[in-house]
């Protein structure tokens, strides 16, 4: 045996499972008087909080929670919701934040994939839950959280605040045994069929949590302000991220736009994260008002990539925007464009082209790459063959609950397959170009819907644009674009596609287009399987 | 079985030994042109540093090394010892920075004790390194690292640089199996008996790079000037850090302090490490040429409390300094004096008293703690009880290499022992009263040297005090004072004692006082072992 493996083994004192616990303890210890949180008028410190989530996963202990138990919940972004991020994994349970925008029906799916133990419910959701405690298998117990802001409706017996009080607000946090332990399920919006559960470990949300910070280059005790929904992979794993760097969690119940300005300005915020459509509300909001941001204001953007109009806007209002990259499957965003100084340089679409750009891995990822999906070979680094995206390293799932076929699917070949498909530049920097089954393919060429898109964004009249395929008798898929027009401008289909054919190939030019409202998730993302629906429902 | 851990395990796609290999390797990906080290007019990239640390890794296999294998390197902050940081990790092997200013005999101990493989000597060590491996017993290879700068001198058959232009530069970097494999083995200075081999691992490094960027707000691509030596536990992890960070890593080969200030303004350094009397030396220099530093350039000092007039007088050029603690056995800095904004507006001794204080865990570090040495229970946070500092987590050493009985003693009770004593204060910061063996006990009463040197600065006429024990016939022990008169100032013995006694009890106050230079190691740390040797060789 080798000498530096003798008598130099792992003990208590030199090795401790990694976990963001471990970031909530040493903020609470050592900023104890620093705010953690900001809700309306209600102001809390790191002390406090870590006494509330003491005195929550000890409640949660008493209520007969063990190890593995599933804890669901169904809130906006509040401070009790943040609790939960550390709450429930103190007391050695997963944390499953449930999307407050589904269907009882899916909720109810939800509740009994997890075989959820307890659930707690946002008083504004009191009517979803039990609607889908009705027709679930599971009898969990149900929590009401308490709002002054929300309508005073209660479900079961029992009450968050109430137990908060009954609890030991002094019980140490209980560390899990095994940084492979699980600490969160999160289920995919999965468009078809039912959605997977995604489980991630301590170990990855600690290391994500670093990630965060660093890529973003985040200073100490930022104002963070939280428009991205915490039931999106557990708020891309920035409760942690706000634990580890001592910061301010400012929480607001909905995306609303002179709300987030009243924020911005009130608390001086500093970052943000949300898709695109978030920093186009933003923007839009600020314009109106006929102001810049009173200080720079730096938000991660992903979801899609930010369309370069919406970006020079953000610029001039004093916004500075990072594009990142990921999926449920990988804790949240795992990639980043990572800027380059010398990019500053560049003219405006330039700059734009470089900023769309999925990017490159975090530090902590191992690896981000593009591939062939069946041979796994990586594709040229020539910015147009198209292949998978795949990830690989310590962010990336334990796998997805409850199902070892999907999980052994998704890890074929020992690279996580995100389904999204991309080119790889020669500078390492990968761009999607379409999710796998968003791409269109016409006459045997595939058509990256988000190619086309971005002409159609070129328009001056498009304000918000989405290709999906149709049916075509010669071809087996067409392009059709749906265009949401700017505010007071106009266009017409023969207009906008003569644009597309000015710019793009021929064959990748929409064949229709559908002036309307464009349906999009609570986070802004484009519901194209709703189009696609239309189109479906149009063909009949 | 628990559904968490049902087809939930650990493959290629979603578990990756941690390593600061992985940092290199994503840098030299994402950020190749960017520049990695600077050492005079010679300048190369990330790209180009990967490609070394490659080259020289692979011809370290060919040359026949293997997984645990120890490889010494003897030579000051130069490029090549930073690339020491990376290629021998990347070769499965150990990396051994030796102390340049160690006598032959240390050194051949140490090569011996390592059961050395490798041996890289900078030319201006081959006087040293030659004497060393006379005495040794073991035979490694030895390869020279030629440097324009230092004598054309030789040792052993094989060169650097040429091993380098043989080696495969596009061989990918070996990761660890296990993050748990040693990294690198740095001996204790030691002042009574051998010196003892702390062997750290891959996790570990990986974790405090990380830390030390947290900690210390680093914004990405810092440039830091190495005024640290890279053999004090291998620049407190600061290779990988700069690494992680995308920096600039500015090489010099001796501490010098016009050579510092040039280059500080030559590359406009932001940031860089060292004992205080580095910032002393670097604030002197400042001040003699009259100006203030043309930018703000941050520092994190360590090895013993910054002097309150010391820090004015940096805080007048611009230095923003940072206190940090640790030893070999925890990485380097594991602890720092974390910073509070309402700190700031305290009258400026306050302040300096406040960052005198070792401070608190880094966030990497599970726990930093006062105990009683013996019961292992926590003293009191009354900021007057003294305990020894203990050490718990990911960054704590795997052990003393082929010494179990000094590793158990270390680790005693599940705590890493660090010699140091200290109070708790109510805020939860340590702060250090004395090395274990530099505490004073004189009449049975405890005396920390590091209070009455505290007395000692405050009077204007001391440049540099040390106190040390001297025996005493009937207290036992009695404190006696080393003193180094500031420039153009003078002070007499009785009037000395009577400043002290004007501001410690009686019994604190030094009986003797001695003037003249005080002995202090390459980094500055005052060597107390040659105060108390002197004082018994006047005895006899």
């Amino acid at each position: 045996m080798s000498i530096y493996e003798q008598d130099l083994g792992r003990c208590p004192a030199n090795h401790v499972p990694l976990s963001p616990l471990s970031l909530l303890r040493r903020t609470a210890a050592v900023y104890p008087h620093k705010t953690a949180t900001v809700y309306g008028e209600q102001q809390r410190t790191w002390g406090e909080l870590a006494g509330r989530v003491a005195a929550f996963a000890d409640q949660l202990t008493q209520l007969g929670i063990r190890r593995d138990d599933t804890v669901a919940v169904l809130a906006p972004n509040t401070p009790a919701a943040l609790e939960m991020a550390f709450a429930v994994p103190a007391a050695g349970a997963v944390l499953n934040m449930i999307n407050t925008r589904l269907d009882p029906a899916a909720i109810a799916f939800i509740l009994d994939h997890g075989e959820t133990a307890v659930f707690l419910v946002d008083a504004e959701f009191v009517d979803t839950a039990q609607a889908a405690l009705a027709s679930a298998s599971v009898k969990p117990l149900v929590i009401t959280i308490a709002d002054p802001v929300a309508p005073a409706a209660r479900i079961g017996d029992l009450d968050y605040d109430t137990l908060i009080a009954r609890g030991n607000a002094d019980a140490p946090l209980q560390l899990p045994d095994d940084e492979w332990q699980a600490i969160a399920l999160n289920y995919t919006s999965g468009t078809t069929g039912n959605p997977k559960g995604v489980v991630t470990h301590h170990r990855g949300a600690y290391l994500n949590a670093l990630g965060n910070g660093l890529e973003w280059n985040l200073p100490k005790h930022p104002v963070y302000l939280w428009t991205l929904p915490m039931f999106h992979c557990n708020g891309w794993c920035f409760p942690w991220t706000l634990a580890a760097y001592a910061g301010v969690n400012v929480c607001i119940r909905t995306v609303d736009a002179p709300l987030i300005l009243d924020n911005l300005d009130r608390w001086r915020v500093s970052h943000l994260s949300g898709a695109p459509i978030v920093l186009n509300m933003l923007t839009t909001e600020a314009e109106r008002r006929g102001t810049a941001l009173p200080h720079t204001v730096k938000m991660t953007t992903a979801g899609a990539a930010p369309p370069a109009a919406v970006l020079a806007r953000a610029a001039a209002i004093g916004m500075d925007v990072t594009h990142v990259y990921g999926l449920t499957e990988v804790y949240g965003p795992a990639a980043i464009c990572a800027w380059h100084d010398e990019w500053d340089a560049l003219p405006e679409a330039e700059r734009a082209t470089c900023r769309a750009r999925q990017g490159v891995n975090y530090a902590v990822l191992e690896e981000l790459s593009v591939r062939d999906p069946d041979t796994l070979a990586p594709v040229p680094r020539d910015g147009t063959t198209i292949g998978e995206i795949m990830f690989r390293g310590n962010v990336v799932m334990k796998g997805y609950l409850k199902n070892p076929a999907a999980t052994q699917a998704a890890f074929a070949g020992g690279h996580f397959h995100s389904g999204d498909l991309a080119v790889w530049h020669e500078d390492g920097y990968v761009e999607i170009r379409d999710r796998s089954k968003d791409i269109i393919i016409s006459g045997g060429e595939n058509i990256s819907s988000i190619e086309v898109e971005g002409t159609l964004y070129r328009h001056p009249a498009v304000g918000t644009a989405a290709v999906v395929a149709a049916p075509h008798e010669r071809w087996g898929e067409t392009p059709v674009a749906f265009v949401e027009l700017a505010a007071g401008r106009h266009a017409t289909e023969a207009e906008i596609i003569a644009h597309c054919r000015a710019g793009l190939a021929h064959f990748k030019c929409p064949t229709r287009v559908i002036f309307g409202d464009i349906p999009k998730t609570s986070t802004g993302k484009i519901q194209k399987f709703e189009l696609r629906r239309r189109l479906t429902e149009k063909a009949n």
